[in-house]
């Protein structure tokens, strides 16, 4: 998500009649209750220079389209079903089939279908995926039920993307598995969905997903960045803090919940008018939270 | 569809393991099996200067997107549920918005979410779509049940895109609504489903879509060109055949089957080696059949 995206979905929300599955377009994914089901959907497009690196090997872009789309779904607690996928033809594509292959396989995810395009001559490409889940638990956790008083946690530590990133811009042959080859926290959202308040996965930043979560739930997400576990050096706390793409959750739980998994405790949700209170610091914009992607 | 994605599919094909909804990779939509439902799924990308003219009113590729994909949803007879969007974002998001809102509240349908992204300067911009609908007759219609001896339709007369298409490149103003607006079959589907052996809409021509339903059967269309109904003048016919986007239907049925809509006959399945057999000549390879877009 880039900052240009706010101005066109609000426009949307302003003119479209949304379902409320589709959560006013403000969470990780929607809601389809089919039958006696309840389905999770979600849809990432990724593209070339701005997600992936211009000369990446196409193994990971597909695993990397993969997995956004499939921690969308354990950010609502969703079990995958399947896939449809979007690809943009290069000469590449035995590589993006052997990485869509493994990627499936790796979480047991069925390929339904999808769409082949050519870009024309000299454009990047991008490619586009909607995942499919079935909702391990309901009501299906959104971003916008953090109350005041309730603690904020994460799953794992935040960074490691961006170290593996730099690594591998520095050597192309760099095994930089946390930026390659990231892994969605599917199993850790089954187990919390349960639990928690709100959940999302931190797909842009902590900071910036912090205070989308705010924003939507109306209350302020108020972080110590101390207590925040990282995955770089102390010197790097900062960026590790607005870098994206470890895909680990963030969630919120009344106070003293007994959690199922070990997670690290980061603040409380606070009453404010701020989305986010940094270090005590109300916060009201969201400008300069998240990294830009591949910059 | 273009030629250059059937050595992709063909690597999928062999490599990742299908799901029996996937049908193969073969057909305009795959199915899937949730509690006691039916669900229809489709993903198309439509690409500038490939599928829409580079200068193309936003609010006719909107228009296009949720076309296209409902017209899959129409060939296997489902009633659309909800879409997901893939927006690359410009400087006519507004244009976007309005379109995608008219379009999809011309068929009722709901938008449950998507993602957007900022294609870097210079590259052609690309739209994705996921469509899910509800099977109204199962077992869902498929390409692959064409049966030699039964008869083969088409639901309206092909080749208005065309002369719409041809009308908008020589005056930008033009109403064109063949081409800029053009209607899924989506009532017609969901009658005929129950009565047909195989049916799809017709995306990219009719003779390079008939001759993927012979492959996919394992039979042969044998088709009479001069009975096609076709909105062109009688000069233009071979290029009414072989040009898309009119999302007419194509379908075969058991021989005097009493079918709930007037449809037109344009010839046969048989028993061949050839998918299509085209006024006595059998079409062993698909080059030179359907029409490049927007070329």
């Amino acid at each position: 998500m880039a900052s240009g995206e706010f101005p066109f979905i609000d426009m949307l929300r302003g003119i479209v009649k949304l379902p409320p599955g589709a959560r006013d377009l403000r969470d990780d994914a929607a809601v389809l209750e089919i039958g006696d089901e309840t389905l999770v959907l979600t849809h990432d497009v990724i593209v070339e220079g701005v997600h992936v690196l211009p000369d990446q090997d196409e193994r990971d872009i597909a695993w990397k389209l993969v997995m956004a789309n499939l921690s969308d779904l354990a950010a609502k607690g969703a079990e995958p079903v399947g896939v449809l996928v979007g690809h943009s033809i290069s000469l590449d594509d035995a590589r993006f089939a052997a990485g869509l292959t493994v990627a499936l396989g790796a979480y047991g995810v069925d390929l339904f279908g999808g769409d082949t395009v050519c870009m024309p001559e000299g454009s990047a490409r991008s490619w586009s995926m909607t995942a499919i889940g079935r909702a391990c638990h309901t009501p299906v956790p959104s971003r916008a039920g953090a109350c005041p008083g309730h603690d904020i946690y994460v799953t794992g530590p935040l960074g490691a993307a961006m170290m593996a990133f730099e690594e591998l811009k520095a050597d192309s042959r760099a095994e930089a598995k946390a930026y390659r080859r990231p892994e969605p926290r599917l199993y850790e959202g089954i187990d919390l969905a349960p639990h928690v308040s709100a959940m999302m996965d931190i797909s842009d930043g902590l900071l910036l997903d912090a205070w989308r979560m705010g924003l939507a739930s109306g209350a302020s997400l108020s972080i110590d960045s101390a207590s925040v576990p990282i995955a770089a050096p102390e010197n790097r706390r900062e960026d590790a803090l607005s870098w994206g793409e470890d895909f680990e959750l963030l969630l919120t739980a009344p106070k003293n919940a007994d959690l199922p998994i070990p997670v690290t405790a980061i603040g409380e949700v606070i009453d404010g008018d701020a989305p986010l209170t940094l270090d005590g610091e109300p916060v009201f914009e969201p400008d300069g939270l998240g990294y830009s992607h591949g910059g």
